[in-house]
């Protein structure tokens, strides 16, 4: 023990003075190398341990950037940061963390493509209160993946029998399947399915999602084949059955109350939840960011690949491919706090509703917001917050500087005012689970020379506050030079583009919701009629589009009209050639 | 609305004059009455927001007393303090909490027998951080008890059958039984099974723990009554069948790192966990408390009725009731971390091992500490700490002042060297599961005119370094003037006085855990031959006392002896009279 405990002191003096170096020796801000803190690539040992002390060293210091060498680093949780984190559209936890950049400013981490591989349940990276922060050169996976993936030997009759491949240890207790890691010590519990098309390597044709919670019946017929009782499923025998976590606490990169943050460069196999999510967030571009199976599997992130929750500034994304994860490609939104109490004339208690919003800190001392009739989603009026208490992470209190217009109830809810500038460009979105893109914004959003392939609508907009409570309504929203090509081939959307109104119960006639919306010089390849179904919108401009039908689908002659409008004015749709 | 926001506005008013009132009326502490804040007993509204508003008003306040009028008060999540915590011997988790005292100083809840009644997982009290809080004179209990009980129909074969009354809501979901609150909105997960003697009132006759998770086979076979299979299953038709909770998410009062805490006429009817859990705290007294369950059921506490988990000071326990709760009377005891890493001559990483203890933080920069081998559980040195900075719930990373002793190698393990005096003076323990108390301290312990009538061991003491990870050994134990009525109906230990030295895999032979300990003029009425274990002690009187055979038992004929001493020395055992 004696050389080796000589040894590691050695290497920490070494280390110092390396460190302090290069920390003298210029003014520009620091480079830091992992390899100072005795990191090196490729050698199987745990990184976590010095990129923690790299990222401390980093903050303590201010330096500018931290720099991987290429080729594979492994982190494992022994020594990973700690922090209990509210995450929008995510479970809350506490979470495992490998990267924390907390309190930062001016700071990036260059990894020359360097592949970082999690074991266990590692949230890969948090961004949190920082400023001018870059990602860039990396692609992240799990050594264990959150969904398992199975062939479909036979399905029906309430019955599926699937055969899992290795690296998905899982073992039958007591008549129920339970997921594990190759040491069997921790559990990969899952809560849906979703059939994919072995050939096509997306959702199978006109699939639908089975949400059959973590109780089946389940026998083991076979070395690795499960028979699993599942009333009404369906299934293709060859196709891969999706058993998809039933939770979301390991979103691969974690970006809270932050801004001017760059993600460039970056590949994503795997996730425990979306790809990105980002909250409160001011000024976020995505670039060059691929998120993709593994070679072998059909899901590469089990939830989103990007999600923008309550942001600002500007949403860049562009050059970017999002491929087979479990949910949409993006999602722009607010999100709505229900009025819980009317205390006094200016006091009232709100509530987040969805478990997956609970804990979000929305609104600050000074913000203006509206209040929004919860039957018609009308905003009624709007108010300017004087102070904001979080009482825990279902109820806020908030004063305002004047008295709640009486207009205002219980049940209505309060959304932000302030929206961002979103930008999707030059971006492919295909073969995932659900829709292309959710866009929720009154700031302006284009949508410009993407690609969409997607089972259900490429772009939707919506909004509501009954089940969501995301904050909708759209703003000059620009589609153009896009192709969308067989979209709908599943279930999950209206039409192609759906420009919604969220569900309101007792809608106003007028549109009052969506305003100012371009669709032009695009491409449609269609496996059913619906183009367009636009609700709520004054304002709309279709032209120039090219129609075709798609020769790679059935075509679904549903009987009903590619254009729909309700509670619209100033529509203008170019007919079809 | 108007009418009632003018009231309400009226209301507010008033408190505010009211309570300016008395803090400009005295220079004594002052006395601040819920009242104050609108809250008045018995009117069914929930407590928990003007409860919130009077801890803060006397929080900011530094006023000395908070007092309740007599009468029943509901608790209810909604407006709950917040706060992510680690519980020793708990599940540590985000805490939904009605009374929290944080920082505060000189401060006491003071409730004239209130009965306060908790709705869901909300915890009722934390103590955080805070000095001389005293709380006294109410009642807890949950609306929902955490365990359920059902009333045994038949039992054996691999079959138990049982009935439960309305007061446990449950359902059978894809034949698993799931316990529920009334609204079936929150699951009462059950994870072990206990049999009690629904005559006695106490664990059945000679009865076993059935470990059987909460995923058996099950099926309603009448209107309330189950069948479920659980192989080797045994019970008595008429008898009590325990479904206890499978986590330890609500204790009633959780004291966190405070010093001179005073608990006093409290009684506890439920929990969701222990009823008094105390961590690094100093000088806590508890009175009067009562641990019992409400009428109609068997259970009181679903965990130890107290627990003291790296206490110092002086620990008094004294007049009180534990009787019925699902684990022992109280445990006093310090936790060992295990050597992870030797990084250099003066650095280690130590984990905290078992997974209720995560989280725990133990060692301070400047603590002394003594290093165990893990395989003899000798202490081999002492050591100075420098520096501790916590990575994680798991891993701790500590520096020395001194070099690292070469005896000391990874796996070993390292413990606090601070004891508290603990006095367990005119107090009752009986008819609950395991043991009565567990006693580790070497500050002295004095047991004095105690009733134990327990299933396992009425007192025991141990400590191991491969499982519970409980830092042991007691120097200066007196046991005098006590009853031990029919103890041992049971299996939950060796004798009725165990004083044990832990699981050490290569024992040695000289005594080095256990020093001076004193048995006298208690009372023992026997149900087996075992009166006294004794391992590793150095120095042992057993004397003035009386035994004789317990009527109410079955002698168990075990042919064993009733002393049994083991690598022990300066050994004193008067003759049986």
């Amino acid at each position: 023990m004696d050389i080796l405990r000589i040894f590691k002191t050695a290497a920490v003096g070494l280390m110092a003075v390396s460190v302090l170096c290069i920390s003298s020796c210029s003014e520009v801000p620091e480079v830091v190398e992992v390899q100072d803190f005795g990191l090196f690539p490729d050698t199987g040992a745990d990184a976590t341990g010095p990129v923690r002390e790299a990222l401390e060293y980093c903050r303590e210091h201010n330096s500018g950037k931290l720099v991987f060498a290429p080729g594979r680093y492994d982190f494992y949780p022994d020594k990973t940061f700690e922090k209990y984190m509210f995450v929008s559209n995510h479970n809350d936890g506490l979470k495992s963390i490998a990267f924390l950049i907390e309190d930062m400013k001016d700071f990036e981490i260059s990894a020359h493509g360097a592949e970082f591989v999690f074991h266990g349940y590692v949230s890969p990276f948090v961004i949190a209160e920082s400023e001018n922060i870059g990602l860039e050169g990396f692609s992240i996976d799990f050594s264990r993946t959150f969904q398992s993936e199975g062939t479909i030997v036979s399905a029906g009759n309430g019955i599926l029998e699937v055969t899992f491949p290795e690296e998905y240890p899982f073992r039958i207790e007591n008549r129920r399947l339970k997921f594990y890691d190759p040491e069997f010590k921790t559990e990969y519990p899952f809560g849906n399915l979703l059939e994919f098309d072995a050939v096509r390597r997306e959702p199978a044709y006109m699939v639908r999602d089975y949400y059959i919670g973590n109780n089946l019946d389940a026998e083991l017929i076979g070395d690795r084949t499960v028979r699993l009782k599942i009333p009404e499923i369906r299934g293709t025998k060859g196709n891969v059955m999706i058993f998809a976590p039933n939770h979301r606490h390991v979103p691969n990169i974690i970006a809270h109350n932050s801004e001017n943050l760059r993600f460039s460069d970056i590949t994503m196999y795997n996730s425990g939840g979306m790809g990105l999510i980002a909250q409160k967030c001011r000024d976020v571009t995505v670039e060059r960011m691929t998120v993709t199976p593994q070679d072998g599997r059909m899901v590469s992130c089990t939830a989103d690949a990007t999600h923008f929750s309550n942001c600002a500034g500007n949403i860049l994304i562009k050059d970017c491919l999002f491929e087979n994860q479990m949910d949409d490609a993006t999602n722009v939104h607010g999100i709505y706090m229900r009025i819980e109490e009317i205390a006094s004339e200016n006091t009232m208690y709100v509530r987040l509703v969805h478990h997956e919003q609970l804990g979000m800190e929305i609104f600050s001392d000074g913000d203006e917001i509206e209040f929004v009739d919860e039957m018609t989603m009308s905003t009624l009026a709007h108010g300017t917050i004087k102070s904001v208490k979080r009482l825990n992470k279902d109820i806020t209190r908030i004063v305002f500087e004047e008295n709640i217009p009486e207009t205002v109830e219980v049940n209505d809810v309060i959304g932000a005012t302030e929206f961002p500038e979103v930008e999707l460009l030059n971006t492919i979105c295909r073969n995932n689970r659900a829709r292309g893109v959710l866009l929720g914004s009154r700031a302006g959003i284009t949508v410009d020379n993407c690609f969409f392939h997607i089972g259900g609508s490429a772009i939707m907009t919506g909004g509501d506050s009954r089940y969501w409570f995301e904050q909708g309504g759209v703003t000059d929203l620009t589609v153009r030079n896009c192709t969308f090509s067989s979209c709908k081939f599943g279930g999950w959307g209206p039409a192609v583009i759906s420009i919604d109104a969220g569900s309101s119960p007792e809608p106003e006639t007028a549109p009052r919701f969506n305003r100012n919306v371009v669709i032009e010089n695009n491409t449609f390849i269609t496996t059913a009629p619906e183009l367009l179904y636009a609700v709520s919108v004054d304002g709309l401009e279709f032209k120039g589009n090219t129609v075709t039908r798609s020769e790679d689908y059935p075509y679904v002659q549903s009987g009903k009209e590619p254009f729909v409008t309700e509670r619209s004015e100033n529509i203008h749709i170019e007919p079809l050639n």
